[in-house]
């Protein structure tokens, strides 16, 4: 498929065609990776501020077979918004659509533009007394498009589902500028294809999606966060198991953390203090919840107990207000930060099914040991199998004397991920960088299908061209 | 698209290819509709073995371009299983795939072939002490694959979610007989497009659904079934409201029942008694379960008093045993029955809004009030904003003396919910009944690339024809 740069002519005839689109001559934000891992290309940064704008600009780019990369808050981490290799695309940023648009009678729906912060609905569903749940370290700044385009994860997946599954209908922008009004508030719909599935994690590779129609849920007013030693993987798995036959839906997070992260975070943060006396090899962090008071702490203590006497867990700490609450969770959410300062040689973001963790675990750690002497720092939300699983170099090394381990580091972690069924991307997408994987090692009848349907909805190939589709 | 018959000599080509087909002869039953409102031509009915079996039937039937009908438990109430007008078709029965292929460590998760019922899978996960939450009135006949392919709805999905939300993944083959195996066990996999959710609620459109992995949920303990009558229809939504902030998740399900459904079952049921003294024109069946004992009853008492004291409440029935619980399901799901044996004039599956309900339920009545004389039994799942609205002659008359009445009784309906933001297709599907609905009513942007999706992934049109998309 030959693409055509945006030039000086395609310039004049976009600006020309919109009614208010901002050309934006500072383009450096648009160019850098949150981890430094990657450089988007140069590209025409363009700020519309309707849907309406964003149908002419596509329809435009459609006509001259011009590339668009649609532009959140710029936090993947899979390379994603950031184009390489192309004709000079269109950036189309989304961030004056940044209207809370309506919400509905008992506040239990909201309606956003695809520009709002993730911050900005949980701060409008709080103005309301809601929770809007999805979490993410990097509220702040990423943007509920960008969210529902890959389909984001985080902590409390295991009680709200992935941004997927507290959509209930979007407004998106197909190949051709052609505008889907698919904002339903319905809970139940099975009017022909579920279209908005397909487009949430689809990267911007079928349709840009400008606005969102998201749940909202009623607060949380007990609540009892823990965290409790457990002494390996295996064990914190039975503990999930059994925390979730006494509270099943209550349990809002259950997190795998290891003693590594804590290392790594007293290293790099002069004031950070272990919540243990002791910081044991593994520990879990729970977070249970009810919408009224049912003694939940009194039944997990009850609960923590049984598993003690039945070694699967050593020591318990229970949060005993809102600030050691938040606290507990201030820990997890900010190893990802000390991961940063010490910097990886390379990071992953994998899935397995339930009980295959404890011998990936198990079966990876020999591997990258067998490759040389390596910090390994894996974590994260066993509760939906999900682990960052994050190589680093001996104490004191610099990173960038181990670049040449990368790859063989990167292909072990995969291939045992394959080995046990996993999945190579679980919650940060396919972006760029697992387009190649995803090529090499998806199911064949699968990967023709994708493609199939990349080709009907983008015959053009203009949408985001080099993320989960490869580009030839 | 030119599609040609399944006569003997292609017959001969398909049992040659496969190894373990059986050809069905006695087909009565593969073309009768449950409540005998369509009856579908006459095909060529296969019973296959295997997966592998399918993906050869379907293969041919690609090169031969002969239409191909997938036939789960023959339950569908809008005509999808039952083609009409087509060259003669392979009916493709999953009757045989009906074996449980496997649980997980800790049977949260079941594999099954896409024909088991659900009664089975039911009784699969009951024997491991767990819940699959997928509830229907037709449990022992309809199957898994005609579930998922409708994404099926029920009484449980304020809790549960559809069809779609209890599947993880799915193995199916494609219209040129290419086998996905997207069996996953996994929670997050953001691995390329999301085909699973696309596939489902397809009805057999797009590709066949041979097999599902399907989550399992811990049964409830802590158990809370309620009849409360209400004033009116608005008055159950605010109930509704107040008991999803108290009991957030933990409320299963919660049914709007009117008085004409009583009446229906005590009209054509001589032993119903009422569970009620004097039934009220409204009322609510609400169910709210934990999975320990976290006293539901004691707090929804507290509830239903605050709700009285609003005027939402005139009165409720708390069910003291399991019995008497099973007994407050059985009204509500023998209703459907009775309105069999009254007789519509036109049913209808819609769902809306939650805040348009009592406005809805107001305005459609006043307008079928205007046509005639007619007895509406509107009923169903209010926390989805989903009800069944059937409309019924006079007592005592005969519906075939008001068939005249039916396009126009179902225009006022349909038009009502379209005014209002609805859906005509709630979770019954759009099946051969809503097609030309959806084709006149739907967003253009979004039946476009519907039809591109369709042309993409089954280019010569032999998968379930008239389905969703029109023919032409």
């Amino acid at each position: 498929m030959k693409l055509n740069p945006a030039d000086k002519d395609f310039e004049t005839a976009l600006t020309e065609a919109c009614s208010d689109i901002k050309v934006i001559t500072e383009c450096d934000q648009y160019q850098c990776d949150p981890r430094n891992r990657y450089v988007g290309q140069d590209g025409l940064v363009v700020a519309p501020l309707s849907t309406k704008d964003i149908s002419n600009i596509i329809n435009i780019c459609h006509q001259w077979k011009v590339p668009v990369v649609p532009y959140g808050g710029g936090t993947g981490l899979v390379g994603g918004q950031l184009p390489v290799g192309l004709p000079r695309p269109v950036i189309l940023t989304l961030e004056r659509l940044n209207h809370i648009k309506g919400i509905n009678f008992d506040h239990s729906l909201i309606t956003v533009e695809a520009g709002c912060s993730l911050q900005q609905v949980q701060t409008a569903a709080d103005s309301y007394n809601r929770l809007f749940p999805l979490s993410l370290a990097s509220k702040g700044s990423c943007q509920i498009g960008g969210n529902l385009a890959t389909n984001a994860g985080g902590a409390n997946v295991v009680r709200y589902g992935n941004a997927r599954d507290l959509c209930l209908g979007v407004e998106a922008v197909f190949a051709d500028g052609s505008i889907w009004n698919g904002l339903s508030g319905l809970y139940k719909d099975n009017q022909g294809y579920d279209l908005r599935n397909l487009l949430i994690g689809s990267e911007g590779t079928l349709a840009i999606i400008t606005a969102a129609c998201l749940k909202l849920f009623p607060k949380l007013v007990d609540r009892t966060v823990v965290l409790a030693s457990v002494p390996n993987p295996a064990a914190s798995l039975q503990l999930f198991e059994l925390t979730k036959q006494k509270f099943g839906q209550m349990v809002t997070a259950f997190e795998l953390i290891s003693k590594v992260g804590i290392d790594f975070l007293l290293e790099t943060e002069p004031a950070f203090r272990s919540p243990f006396v002791t910081t044991p090899n593994w520990f879990v962090l729970a977070d249970i919840g009810a919408e009224s008071e049912f003694g939940i702490e009194e039944c997990f203590v009850e609960l923590l107990e049984y598993a003690q006497k039945n070694s699967l867990v050593s020591d318990a700490l229970f949060a005993h207000s809102e600030t050691q609450k938040q606290q507990f969770w201030n820990t997890r959410e900010s190893i990802p930060l000390a991961n940063r300062r010490i910097g990886s040689i390379s990071s992953h973001d994998i899935s397995l099914p339930l009980e295959s963790i404890p011998v990936f675990i198990d079966n990876c750690g020999l591997k990258i040991n067998q490759l040389g002497s390596f910090r390994i720092n894996c974590f994260g939300h066993l509760g939906d199998g999900n682990l960052h699983y994050n190589v680093f170099p001996p104490v004191g090394e610099d990173r960038n004397k181990y670049t040449h381990y990368q790859q063989e580091v990167c292909e072990t972690v995969y291939a045992t991920v394959r080995e046990l069924g996993g999945s190579t991307a679980a919650e940060h997408g396919t972006g760029r960088r697992l387009v190649r994987e995803l090529s090499t090692y998806a199911d064949s009848a699968y990967m023709q299908a994708v493609n199939a349907i990349k080709s009907s909805l983008d015959p053009n190939g203009i949408l985001n061209p080099g993320v989960i589709i490869e580009m030839h």
